[in-house]
């Protein structure tokens, strides 16, 4: 018998080694069965094809650009269509004059900051996967990065969509200007929902110019604690910091740089009369200070970490938030949480935005989550929600942390927002059981 | 026979005085009837005991803050109760270290500012109307600004909210923290929605330090043509301002400032190296450019424009915004629509946004808007959406623009938001016929 998508015109493929490699993402979990097919749609009318049959025919639809989310939120099982919308990777204008680009959803997003970059702008959000992860994953996990302390996640460089919902009928969002109020903030709303209110066909994105000047300074710091507390100091002096990163002592150690240090801070400013301010207030509680035009080499550490505790075992990466203030209570707390149950944990930080990566290392072997991982990420979530924070900054809730949602939520809302998914896709196709 | 309202514990009102006064909005437009009384609560119980009164007894419920709005949003009609929030007007607390505010709606916007910079912060966006709108009313509306054009509109600001929904049910959407994907964006959905999807009673606000060195720059040209492109090749040099306020002749000559200029254009950077590079661009075509590290002076043209322009006639705002590189094209076209109707047309635009308010001023003695008014106003509407643009960058569609909204966004879009409106408020009683 032949499947319904076989004979739309769509590209697809239900190859073994295909389906095995798009039916995961980058949180080492993957639910049972085996999706039917992947389908590789040219442009929105296929994607549009693909999802009329799919709501006739009941089948899932689990919408893909790189696989890169850590939360198992572009993950595919038994029977479902793996929607791969990586070959849709065209830029289709960057204006400079208006200060924005027009891209499909499989645009890489590097590929887009680069293209800006001959033209004097820059695409801000850079989450850590920015070389491999596209525009239409970012868009689905609202994904932040390193320089989105001042200049906003994801969500904030989006202006506007071209959605193709579960019907198959189209809709435009938002707008092509800077601004606009016009009707319900759908683009808000699909922004961050993981692929389950409809599909990304085309975005219209905001660019920045490139700062004229931005000076790069990295603090060693005897103690996080005191590496977190001048995080804060920075804001308390008036300096809006471009990019504040911390690195905890295990990291450092793990990468080999500054391995007698008890935490590294990396600030970028780039506002007038910020550079000397900053530079005094890290001196006055850090060991040392360096300070450079050219963040390349001390941002390399950073760009280091991940890879380097890769190396040590198989990363279950958080992402917790809480109020800027606290950021230095729930390093410590994270600390006890290791010791506690035996893990190791190394702890990077947005420090700005309150935003920490404690990454629980597991036994490479493992083919499912350990349970005192399991448990030490539970404490980490308790901790999030006790010191008035969230269970994610960036990375999404997925499947890993839904069991949380509504904790943090509180049953009315997530009622709503479950309706809210109703009514966009009253058949439940599109990547069900994700994101709320 | 007693009103259910009259009976529940909040401060109401149904002298004609007080009721007359909260009926309208500054948009001069009125529905017929009269409202039944207005309520003011004093807190979140408060206002849930209203709302679950009428949704029991389908009474149609107007929230309302300082009826600065300019599109009929929150005007109310016979037999509605007006929702004052005016009186919750607590700061609740302001956290430096966080970069946080935590304020109940009815605090004035200014007054928050002003409370922050006493801790060396600010609040970002300051509508036209900030010395009297309220915080409740920026969210209601998205209201944006002169300080938009780098740091955001209200949206922007505003990380969580606590909600009263039609039934008296409260939640919290968003979050505390800087960032946060926890579900799906209901904060985002909530701010702009005028009212008519729920009536908030807190709101968690996010602060920026003040800017360490400011400069200010005021530059005159011979044709406003010459300082829209000014604007645009501004961007085009790196520089990103932090405000981009452009005046035309005619507002000039009301308010007798420069009144043989044929534009002025304001600008203000922060950013490292911008200074020296934008007066230098500035310079290229304009007349003359002044600069100032103290704004003062050279903003105090764009605050008197407004009253300047309200000393000729009845003023109606429009709103409109269109891409960057089309501000000129849109100016022109702007003059033409005054010219062949004849009225009086002045126009302000925050440049960098691509944001122009055209205000066409009608004969002071009129009650309703004069035809060739509204025949203007409707030719601006066809322009902004000719041009890629749309028809309200930051007051928001009201009554007055509804007509126009389906053509915008297309009747799919517009049949989900009222499926969104009917989910969150069954028996329509939020502030029916706005918005959407």
């Amino acid at each position: 018998m032949t499947n319904w998508w076989e004979s739309i015109g769509v590209t697809w493929s239900s190859d073994t080694g295909v389906v095995e490699e798009r039916r995961v993402d980058r949180s080492g979990w993957a639910p049972v069965g085996r999706p039917a097919a992947v389908l590789f749609p040219r442009d929105a009318d296929e994607v549009a094809r693909v999802l009329r049959g799919a709501t006739s025919a009941r089948t899932v639809v689990v919408p893909r650009g790189a696989g890169t989310a850590l939360t198992g939120a572009t993950t595919a099982g038994e029977g479902a269509l793996v929607l791969d919308l990586s070959r849709m990777d065209r830029i289709v204008a960057i204006d400079p004059d208006d200060g924005t680009a027009v891209v499909e959803p499989g645009v890489i997003t590097a590929d887009l900051d680069r293209a800006a970059g001959k033209l004097g702008l820059r695409y801000a959000p850079d989450p850590a996967s920015f070389e491999i992860s596209t525009i239409g994953g970012n868009i689905a996990t609202n994904a932040g990065g390193l320089r989105c302390a001042k200049y906003g996640v994801t969500r904030d460089a989006v202006l506007g969509l071209e959605v193709v919902l579960a019907s198959g009928e189209r809709i435009r969002t938002g707008r092509s200007t800077l601004k606009g109020v016009s009707g319900y903030d759908l683009t808000g709303l699909i922004v961050g929902s993981e692929g389950t209110l409809g599909v990304v066909v085309e975005a219209t994105l905001r660019l920045r110019p490139l700062p004229l000047s931005t000076t790069t300074l990295a603090a060693t710091f005897d103690d996080i604690a005191l590496a977190a507390a001048a995080a804060v100091a920075l804001t308390a002096s008036g300096v809006q910091p471009a990019m504040a990163e911390l690195l905890d002592a295990a990291t450092l150690r793990a990468i080999g740089t500054r391995p007698d240090a008890g935490a590294l801070l990396i600030v970028q400013t780039d506002a007038a009369g910020e550079e000397l301010v900053a530079e005094k207030v890290l001196a006055e509680t850090a060991r040392t200070v360096e300070v450079s035009r050219d963040p390349t080499a001390l941002l390399a550490a950073r760009r280091q970490a991940l890879p380097a505790i890769e190396r040590l075992g198989r990363p279950l990466i958080e992402d917790i938030a809480v109020p800027r203030s606290r950021l230095a209570e729930a390093v410590r707390a994270v600390e006890r949480i290791a010791a506690r149950h035996g893990v190791p944990i190394f702890t990077l930080s947005h420090a700005a935005d309150g935003n920490l990566h404690p990454i629980i290392v597991a036994d490479p072997a493992a083919t499912t989550i350990p349970p005192e991982v399991q448990r030490a990420a539970d404490d980490i979530f308790t901790l999030a929600l006790d010191l008035g924070g969230t269970l994610t900054g960036e990375h999404g809730i997925g499947t890993l942390k839904r069991a949380w949602l509504a904790r943090e939520i509180g049953p009315v809302s997530h009622d709503l927002q479950r309706r809210i998914k109703a009514l966009f896709d009253p058949d439940n196709i599109l990547n069900p059981g994700k994101a709320i």
